[in-house]
């Protein structure tokens, strides 16, 4: 099983891998099953699986359920904390140690609050801090919001926010950075320049691998891109099989595959 | 929410309704949304997701816990029993009757064992009397398994032991009768004609709502067939961003939708 520092390794800014991001065991077995030696969790999927809110702290117990079911399945992942499911930094670091205890290769902690407004960097840094000391050996991406979140910021002023606070979250501890949202490419290539460790991005629509390699980045999720396409398609087929004939996808697995899952 | 007596009213023949099989409550709650009035549970993705096999009759905990969460996001459900998850019809009526209580609208149980083959239509139907004395508002959907079993018999012996079995659970209190597999449309036509209640089949690949009708179904599940869309829309979508740019699908729900489910 992939150990935190060969996951820490596959970090290569320029040189960007895909981290799929599952939302339960069904897609984690299905997806590392298909070759992806490495996973991330989605909060969003974590939440919705669970009828509970996304963001608003209170998946806790899920995200743990599902790091020690995927963990259990010999499945390397790495787990999306949210906000760390506390305001206290001590609890914060106790539950990343506990994911490390489980053999997760790695964690992301996110810096705007429960009603997506951008924390105070310092109460974010003092996260990252608790989670590398009580769990040091894992990958520790510290994602940094301005370009996620809304507002009246331009771009240039959530360029020089998220690479100021990302030199915080490094100082504190952090493994690398995770810039959320739709960035342009000459942006994200100026992110990567300005930042001192690995970088890591969302999918971008109609943009290719390629291009995020020239840009410099070093991980591309999938966020909860994964979770909507899957509900997207069986919406489709529904609509397909209600408005005239259902015909099969060359991708759809037979009912062998997929009952025969390792 | 829908009661078990207006679930039986939406069977009828010539008139099929498309019901979606489900596997988890992220699944269950966006074909809920998507407009669907009644969900049913597919065993393999209750297999799948739990991380056990399908058909082994092991997964009943997961199978109730399926139930008791959709119950409590009040979707209603009509919930896939395998067969029975025990061999003492005593024990398999009590298990309805638990999701009965729950507020399930109706159950599944089929009539092929552990191995994958055809029961003794006795032991069959006295699980299925067994159901009926001890949840009898149920819809109770017996399975009858002579298409879905390989094996050497031909279209005639198939249906032939079909219909007897058919009758002999219908005498033993069934609702209705699924009959799975992919079967030729006048397969199908000769099976309504000969099974005196209404008639549940699997989606046709190729085969449209409107020669289902023709053919005298009452309704159409959808079995294994959407979460094997979903596992191969997102091994399609890794596939399309690690090879070139990922071109979003209209079908897609932006993060918004699903994050808002309720």
């Amino acid at each position: 099983m992939l150990t935190p520092s060969e996951f820490t390794a596959m970090h290569r800014p320029g040189e960007p891998f895909v981290l799929p991001n599952a939302w339960d065991l069904a897609s984690a077995r299905w997806l590392h099953a298909a070759g992806n030696p490495v996973l991330g969790t989605t909060s969003l999927g974590v939440a919705v699986a669970a009828g509970l809110p996304d963001g608003a702290g209170v998946t806790a117990a899920e995200t743990l359920g599902l790091a020690e079911r995927l963990t259990a399945a010999s499945i390397p992942v790495t787990v999306d904390l949210e906000a760390g499911f506390s305001d206290d930094p001590d609890e914060v670091g106790a539950f990343a140690a506990r994911l490390a205890r489980l053999g997760v290769v790695g964690v992301n902690i996110e810096d705007s609050d429960l009603e997506g407004r951008l924390v105070d960097p310092d109460r974010a840094a003092a996260k990252v801090a608790a989670i590398a000391a009580a769990a040091p050996g894992l990958y520790l991406n510290a994602r940094t919001d301005p370009f996620w979140i809304g507002g009246d910021a331009d771009a240039t002023e959530r360029h020089a926010e998220s690479v100021a606070r990302a030199r915080r979250y490094l100082d504190a501890g952090a493994s690398g950075i995770f810039v959320p949202g739709a960035i342009e490419l000459d942006a994200i290539a100026a992110l990567t320049a300005d930042i001192p460790a690995p970088v890591n991005v969302l999918v971008q629509p109609g943009v290719t691998l390629r291009e995020l390699a020239d840009a410099g980045v070093a991980r591309i999720s999938t966020g909860s891109l994964l979770l909507r396409v899957a509900l997207g398609a069986i919406d489709a087929a529904v609509h397909e099989i209600r408005d005239g004939a259902f015909a099969p996808d060359p991708w759809t697995p037979d009912y062998a595959t997929v009952a025969g899952l390792p």
